[in-house]
């Protein structure tokens, strides 16, 4: 196992009705005047917006409004986002949406205190050193930004995707009620569901040997989507199986799955160039690539697929043709993905075949070759997204 | 699912050499004097403490030591340690050792901002409001002490053991470095993971339906001590099968494997009675009352039983009887128990037939019954410390 640091001080407050606290948890961790960052009128149109703002004023705390937080959430809202901070003299900024929300947050978060431009950060120019303190009220399970001290976000000119990270940018608090999803529509649920699982087989994939513990807990994650994603499709007003997506998004994410040992992400960089070019869901540019990246790195450790295929997705080993077992689980994930309804090629995603040299030039690893369980050159990724482009079950 | 809070703030730093950071560590979380709390004098005959007070020198803190913490914590040595605490101005308690110093460590910090009597606080007629912040540097994977929020300490004067429990009393930062642990003896390393893995039983026997997120991480524990155990007894030096415990033994205590249910905690409760009496280890106590407890229990929820046998001890599910499941479940238990080379029985424990009423008394619940997965009355007791008496396998 590997040297790690494991630190997620984040306080998750879970259940029905917790947004009522939000006006005393942002008092408890000392904010004063409190930006609201939110996204779609959604959140206005349910009340949400409402119950948040009077939570605030039932707690004596001002605050200013900024809405208009879209999916892939952009360099430019968050301009305006310092601006507004540094002019109303905001001390805490409470985000009351998803994770494209939660991002845009991090973002002005950092931005405010900062005297150049924020996307220095995002350009890994400079790193984090401080932030405005945040909380969150999560809207969907999906990007696990409500435990994580990451931030991704899209530059509006040109459409490069590029994240920061730093534990400074964890939540002070989250608020997580699930009730909150039980209205998301069949395609964002899946989306989200989809990014979960990412987030886990990200961490996965390692080349650290004799890591159980966090293998097991990987799977912990994976088997409860597995049981409870199709449930919420077919069944969204389902509290309890909304609140173990919920749950397991969270988990997913702040990194318990994924200590004491290398991590991979690959599969993530790839999709931010699909996404960042044609502005789809993250979720759904996921369930093109990774399968498909999943087919391209198996040869180089065919039993650690196999034991995803069984112990994950209930496949019988195959002990004379493990490869078989590992290739087995790649389909059944697939396979998943499409009864979910995701995409799973690159038609159905709405991305063209054309377009391949164009994402991996914006990919920019050039003649080099990227981190991670298999590290990929320029040809390799060309190859994954050419396994999305026709793939099939 | 429940409502629940989840807030585990500790920064926990874990590898080889970690114990070097602790310096900076206490500087980082604001000591500037410190204890350093210790137990036996196999932390100075190792060096541990040397190189410990060796870090707080290189980072200028000065502090102070007090040692002699035995196994099952006394009262006492906490009095003094608040007394030299108050004549010294420490502002920072660093313990080292396992969770017996760890809860001594919790005890003076809540005893020191406090001007009554600190066995208030485990006799539940005050709650915790403030502490001395804590650091910590394990040396046996256990209580999970080093994550939690609680404390366990025996009464001097007639052996009375209680908790207490605070958020405020969860670590600022806890170093775990599991080449420590390599040279524990079999028979320690057994109680530190029968303890481990009583903690998720706690919390995996539960009424609250539909929470496999938590089922699910529970299991992930548990299976990685079924794996790890036995691999630790007979290959105590290698550093990624301690890793494994001593991570376990963390996740399976802060609460992560626990939310979102109600939980059982008797089998801690009762056998609390028998270290208190007997002064044996706790894991001892747990591995002869838990599968005890179980027996006189699993009737209440045979298919929970089932899930437990079925995949942590991978028993083949019987359709036709699932108590046939179940009860196989239990065996297989006591038998790993039995096999790392734990007591099963009062016997192998040290404990006598006789003393049940008494235990039972000082159990204390009257003619009450207690909270959990199965309220107990004292019949109920009793039950369960007759069928530890004759255990067998």
């Amino acid at each position: 196992m590997d040297n790690f640091n494991f630190y997620s001080p984040t306080e998750f407050v879970f259940g029905k009705n917790t947004e009522e606290n939000c006006g005393e948890l942002v008092k408890k961790y000392g904010g004063t005047k409190v930006l609201v960052h939110y996204g779609s009128a959604h959140a206005e149109k349910t009340g949400l917006l409402g119950r948040v703002t009077a939570s605030l004023e039932k707690s004596g705390i001002p605050y200013v409004k900024l809405g208009g937080v879209k999916p892939n959430p952009r360099d430019t809202l968050i301009y305006e986002g310092i601006e507004l901070c540094r002019k109303e003299n905001v001390d805490f900024i409470l985000s009351v949406g998803g994770g494209s929300c939660i991002d845009s947050s991090k973002g002005i978060a950092i931005g405010v205190l900062y005297d150049g431009d924020v996307w220095d950060f995002y350009a890994k120019k400079v790193s984090v050193t401080k932030a405005l303190p945040i909380g969150t009220v999560l809207t969907i399970a999906a990007a696990g930004s409500e435990g994580s001290g990451g931030s991704v976000v899209t530059k509006e000119e040109g459409g490069l995707k590029r994240d920061v990270g730093s534990d400074l940018l964890r939540p002070k608090f989250s608020i997580l009620n699930p009730e909150l999803t039980t209205s998301l529509p069949a395609y964002q649920t899946a989306c989200g569901a989809t990014d979960i699982m990412a987030h886990v087989f990200e961490r996965y994939f390692t080349n650290t040997k004799e890591v159980e513990i966090t293998d097991r807990l990987c799977e912990a994650v994976l088997l409860t989507m597995v049981k409870e994603t199709p449930r919420a499709i077919k069944d969204p007003k389902n509290y309890d199986v909304r609140a173990n997506i919920m749950w397991a998004g969270t988990v997913a994410h702040n990194d318990i799955v994924g200590v004491g040992r290398s991590q991979d992400w690959n599969s993530h960089g790839i999709e931010h160039e699909l996404s960042g070019l044609y502005d789809c869901a993250h979720g759904a540019g996921l369930a093109v690539v990774m399968p498909a990246w999943m087919e391209h790195v198996y040869k180089h450790d065919v039993m650690r697929f196999a034991q995803m295929a069984v112990r994950v997705f209930g496949c019988e080993m195959n002990f004379e043709n493990p490869e078989a077992t590992a290739l087995e689980g790649i389909y059944r994930f697939r396979k998943f993905l499409h009864e979910i309804g995701m995409p799973i090629n690159f038609e159905e995603l709405g991305a063209k075949e054309e377009d391949i040299p164009v994402l991996v030039e914006k990919f920019g690893i050039g003649d080099g070759q990227t981190w991670g369980f298999v590290r990929l050159k320029k040809a390799d990724v060309e190859q994954i997204l050419m396994n999305a482009v026709k793939a099939e079950l």
